[in-house]
C-alpha cells in the first residue's frame, strides 16, 4: 500500500485497524471507547494540522443468546454505538465544517467501520447487530445531510476475519495466517480506506463491503 | 374488522395503535415508556390468562438537525429503542415460552412497529433511525432464533401519517382525514397486526410494510 | 382458510398454488406459460364478473452453475419473467383500471410470487435469481406507479419448500410432510394472499416473506 | 487520475464510459449492444495480452409510463440485460479461468454498471429497472460462485447525472457542467472503478455506490 500523507485523523475504536492506520499511513489521534470522546475532542482541538480524516472504529462486542445478553451488555451497545458514535460524529463534522474545500472537493472524510451485522441480524447478534444498524443509520443520515457541504461520510462492512495480532493469537491457525483469499489484512482494508478517502466529489461513496475472496456468503 | 379476541396482550409504547388495540380487539396490559418495562412484567405475571401476543410501539421521536441533537437526546433513544425494547423483549418471550402451542403452531406472537426510518436514515431522522434501525435487527435476531420454538416476531414498516387524536389536532385538516387514500387508519394497521398475529406456523412472515394507497414513496 | 369468494381471478403460472387458489377459493382463469398471455388476455375480455385478483406464479426455474447455464435457460427467464410478467401485468392493470372502486377503497389486486433469490443472487441461482429480481422490481415500479389509481401491487418473498404434489413425490418424506413447522403450505400461503386482496387503501402492503416457523435463514 | 495500465480490457457497452476508459487507461476491446457479443468473444480470442479486465456497460434504456411499454422494449431490455450480459459474462469468466493469479491474488476483474434502478423500481422505470436488477442478481452470483476461484465480480450502482458529450448537449446547462459537486465525471468513475480492479484477494468489494456529492437521495 502506498503511504501517502493524509493530514491528520481523529479515530475512536480500540482495534488494530486504527493503531494500523496510524502507524502505516496517517499521524492520528486516537480515542479508546465512549468515554474518551471528550479526550479526543480536545486533541482535537489542539492539534496541529487540520483534521481531515476520521474513523469510527469502535464496537461493544456482545455475541450471547438473545436471553444470557444482561442489561449491562445493551447499555454498553447503547453507550458505544448510540452514545459514543453521536457524540464522536458531532465532533467531527463541526471540525471538518472549518476547514477548507481542498483539491478533492472535500472538508473531510468519516468513515465508519461496519460488519455484516449491519445489514442482517442473527442468532447470538441481537445486540451486536442492533448496535451496528445503529450506526449504519446515522452514517447515512449525516452522508445526505453534510453532503451538501462538502462532507464525506462513507460505511464500510467488513465481512470476515480480519488477520490481527488478537485473531492469531485466538486462532493459532498459520494457514489461515498464511492464506490471503480466507481473511481479511489490515492492509486490505486500508486501502479501501484509502480510496474513499481520496474520492472526488464529483463520484463518491457512502456504502462498500469488503471481505477476502473465498468468504461465503 | 372482526372482533376476534386474541387472549391478552402485553405491550410497550404509549400511541394511540395500542390503545385502539386494547379497546378495539383485545384485553391488553400497557406500560408506557422504558422505564415502566418493570411494571409491565408485573402485570404480565399477574395476568389471568396467559398471554399470546405483545406489541411493542414505543418510540422516542427526535427529528432535528444533526447538529440540534442533545446528549439527552440520543439517551432516549438508546433507552427506549435498545434498553427498553430489550428488556421488553425478555420478558415478552420468556413468558411466550411457557405457553403451549395452540391450533396456528404458536406459542405467542410480538409484533415490533417500525418506520421509514427502520430501512432508511436521512436528513433529520439521524437519532430517529438510529434507534428504529436498531429495533429492525432486534426483530430479526429475534425471529431467526425463537422461531424455531415456534415463537413469531414480526417487524411492520408504517410509512405514512398515521389518523389519531393527535395527527387530528395537529393536521387540523379534515379533507386528510376523510381521505383513506392519503393516510393510514388505526383500523387498517391492526388488521394486518391481527392477520400476523393468526398466520401459521407453515407459513408467516417477518416484515410487511403498511401505506396508504397514494403514498409516494 | 374461510373460503371467502373474491369475484374472478386471472392467473399467469404453472404451479399447484394457483391450482389451490382456483379450487379452494376463485373462481380462477388461469394460463400456462409465456405463450397464453394472449389466450389469457381473452378469457378475462370474456369473464362474466368484473377481475378483481391476479396472481403471477409463473416462473422458469433454473439452478444450474453459471457455465452450464445455455442460452435457452436465459431466453427462458426472459420470456417468463419480462416478457411474460409484462404482457400479463398490462392485461391486469388495464382491466383494473375500468373496475369501480370497491368497498376497501381498491380496483383490484395483483401479487406475484417472489423467492429468496427476489432479494438474493447465489451459487446456481444466477438465471433465476435474476429473473425473480426483474419481477420485483416490476411490482415495486407497478405499485408506485398504480397506487395513485386504487391498484394494489403486492411481492410476496416465498422462503422454503412447499408442500406440493410434485414436492411430495419428489421427496418421499412423509415427517417432513407432515411436520407443518418446516414446510410451508398452499393453505398457508393463501391465507396471506386473501389478506393481501382484503386490506384496506388505507394501510396496503407491498412485499412480505412468508417461511415455515423453523426454516433456517 | 493516474495512468495505470490494466493489460487489455473486454467491455460490453456503448456509452462514453468505456470509450474513456480506453483512451485513458486501458488499452480496450470494446463490442456495442448484444448482437456483438460473439465479436467480442473473438477480439478476447485475438488479444495479444491476457485479458484481466471487464466492464459491462450496455444497457437498453427505457424510462415510460408503464402502459406505453411496448413488447419491443421489453425485448430489448431482455436482450441487453439478460441474454447479452449472460453471453459476455460467460466469455469473460471463461477467459479469465485460464489467466493465472497475478500478485493480487486475481485471475481477473469484471465490473458491472448499475444505477439506482438496480435497487429500486419506480414510476417510469418498470422495464429499465427490472433490468438493472437481473444484472445486480447476476453479478452477485457471479461473486459467491467464482470469488472462490480468485475471480473478483463488483456491481457500481451510479446514482446522478453524468458529464458526457451527450449530456452536455442534451441539458446545455454549463453551470451544471461546471459544478462537480452535482454531477458525477467519467473520471470520478472510473478512479473507482481501478480501485475495484486493484483491490487484494484479502478485502474486495462486490458493491459500491457513487453519487456526487450534491446528490440529493
Amino acid at each position: 500500500m502506498t503511504n501517502t500523507p493524509v493530514a491528520v485523523i481523529a479515530s475512536l475504536g480500540s482495534g488494530s485497524l486504527i493503531s494500523w492506520l496510524k502507524k502505516a499511513t496517517f499521524s492520528a489521534l486516537v480515542a479508546r471507547g465512549a468515554a474518551s470522546v471528550k479526550a479526543l475532542a480536545e486533541e482535537i482541538n489542539a492539534a496541529s494540522q487540520p483534521i481531515r480524516v476520521a474513523v469510527h472504529n469502535a464496537t461493544h462486542g456482545v455475541w450471547k443468546p438473545f436471553l444470557d445478553i444482561t442489561p449491562e451488555d445493551v447499555q454498553g451497545v447503547a453507550q458505544t454505538n448510540l452514545e459514543g458514535a453521536f457524540a464522536f460524529s458531532k465532533n467531527v463534522i463541526q471540525t471538518f465544517q472549518v476547514n477548507q474545500v481542498d483539491e478533492k472537493g472535500k472538508r473531510g472524510s468519516l468513515i465508519f467501520t461496519g460488519a455484516t451485522a449491519s445489514v442482517r441480524g442473527n442468532v447470538t447478534t441481537s445486540a451486536f447487530s442492533a448496535g451496528k444498524h445503529a450506526l449504519r443509520a446515522l452514517s447515512q443520515s449525516l452522508t445526505k445531510e453534510f453532503g451538501k457541504q462538502n462532507i464525506h461520510v462513507s460505511h464500510a462492512i467488513i465481512d470476515g476475519g480480519i488477520l490481527t495480532d488478537s485473531a492469531r493469537g485466538r486462532r493459532n491457525n498459520p494457514e489461515w495466517e498464511q492464506n490471503e483469499d480466507v481473511r481479511l489484512s489490515l492492509d486490505g482494508i486500508a486501502e479501501s480506506y484509502l480510496h474513499l478517502i481520496k474520492q472526488p466529489c464529483s463520484a463518491w461513496t457512502w456504502e462498500l463491503d469488503l471481505r477476502p475472496a473465498h468468504e461465503k456468503w
